[in-house]
């Protein structure tokens, strides 16, 4: 890989949609993406990586746009076979998709590394970015509810989130290293910037930033950290994070946020919905931009990822 | 199960043609057949089990026609995108097809054993008649040639056959136990008949033979035990087994057939082509029939199957 000019940290659809926009806004070679790995989990004997699947299927121009997730020209045999088999059927998987988590799972058992089968995968597919899991070491999220804990795909696809969230833990996260291609972009020289995607902060980011390390990596770097809130006038684009805030007690705001990230973000970007909230992001975050961050067409992703890096390059130049 | 009145030994396509057969000639569930399990391997970190699997897609009426492997209404999303990611492409899976090795193998981690699995695979498939794996213990059947020696799966779909045979081993067979269904089938009373399928010998019925004590049980049974020839004019209907005889120096006749078997069974059943061997046969095995063993219609497979179990009683009561 070139010198990343741009680490972008994602979870899966909110953040690979900007992952895509930078990756087009720029010369592709220079972004790594970062994929959360808390969501990760074994399931039918397979290695599942949501958050870095569905960050490939994005760059390479795969994802299935109708359903959301999943792959496009997708066929479902296998899980209506599976059905009837009796077999496991809370979590869907065509049979396009499954041919990924089969052949990662088998190198995987063979002792190669997440972050060797991600990169071919990723060169298989196309993209000319680098996209990386957050550690090669497993770190696994649990999700904390009035239910008890539950795994994160228990909680998040078989419950449908539906259990009221009290927390979250990281099992493994103090004990994983941030995997060579993240170290590898903070070494020697700084990055030119790192984009916190919008995505999810407690599920999608935070098991990112709870491997050791990396709050000291981001921090000691000379390279801006601008987040993009996925939070627009009190609702998430998508997924549960606005729910999740209430759940915690947290006012699904931009501004809760901005105090999430305080400290280590040098700049948030708010939508243009939440434009009344810029003074009182302020008080937590040095620099704010406000403008449209809905990200509907591949021309909103391009845009947003150009206002993003404009933005970056003034916080830089303070 | 009910009492077993017929045990039947089968391969893959041929033995289970004769099974269906049978299944239909007789009460259903008076059927137990006993699937080779040497040709089982583990591909793509899945365990596939070929000849469970053809007897119960034949049973279950699910068995793809057209191809004459695998399970019908198939697709094969899978194996295009897994060739796409470069993994292993000559083995072929349908979607369909491998929901069952997931399914198989998921529930083998878990710690059920193979003989539940398959039984409980040929109940959700409707299957009346019973499906016992010969062991619950892996044997491996290994093909020694002139270019060394081969894994069977190796063998007979990567190298489609074309090494010259020189012969045959089942590794772990002397520490196999004969499945609890195959050992039950022969306690306290002997079972009505047994059938040896006209599935390859060397292949798909030895390493069932292999098998400690098999070969004791089957002789101190007071069941007649009955052999359908698999060489029809000189060739296999199906598969390597002219091909190997030949390259083992034994003449792909049914005579060599008898002589395979002798001392075991008690009746061989040949094809009208063959009938001139029937003097040639009887220097190995006490009874012959001479009939159409050819089974291309559903009506060919009842129809010998009916003429198979009334052999069997005319020679039970000699």
């Amino acid at each position: 890989m070139s010198r990343a000019r741009c680490v972008a940290l994602s979870g899966g659809v909110g953040g690979a949609k900007l992952a895509l926009g930078l990756s087009k806004a720029m010369t592709s070679e220079e972004l790594l993406v970062i994929a959360n790995t808390g969501d990760d989990f074994d399931h039918l004997g397979l290695r599942i990586c949501p958050d870095i699947d569905t960050v490939s299927y994005t760059l390479g121009d795969l994802a299935n746009l109708e359903l959301g997730w999943g792959r496009r020209d997708e066929t479902w045999s296998f899980m209506e076979t599976l059905k009837g088999l009796g077999g496991e059927d809370w979590f869907n998987l065509g049979d396009r998709d499954l041919a990924l988590h089969v052949e990662r799972t088998r190198r995987l058992q063979a002792g190669e590394s997440l972050s060797d089968i991600t990169a071919d995968i990723g060169e298989r597919f196309g993209i000319t970015s680098s996209i990386a899991p957050m550690s090669d070491d497993d770190v696994r999220t649990i999700v904390d509810t009035s239910d008890g804990p539950l795994a994160f795909q228990h909680y998040f696809v078989r419950e449908r989130c539906e259990p009221k969230v009290t927390g979250f833990r990281f099992a493994g996260a103090s004990d994983a290293r941030p995997s060579q291609a993240f170290r590898a972009a903070f070494e020697a020289t700084s990055p030119g910037m790192v984009v916190i995607c919008p995505s999810n902060p407690f599920i999608s980011i935070d098991p990112i930033l709870a491997l050791p390390g990396v709050r000291r990596m981001l921090e000691a770097s000379n390279a801006p950290v601008i987040a993009v809130s996925p939070i627009v006038g009190g609702k998430a684009i998508k997924g549960p994070t606005a729910k999740m805030m209430d759940e915690l007690g947290i006012e699904p705001t931009s501004s809760a946020i901005a105090q999430h990230y305080a400290g280590l973000i040098d700049g948030l970007v708010l939508d243009n919905a939440d434009a009344a909230e810029a003074d009182a992001v302020r008080e937590f975050v040095p620099d704010v931009l406000v403008t449209n961050t809905v990200m509907k067409s591949l021309d909103d992703r391009v845009s947003l990822a150009r206002e993003v890096i404009a933005f970056s390059q003034q916080v830089s130049e303070k």
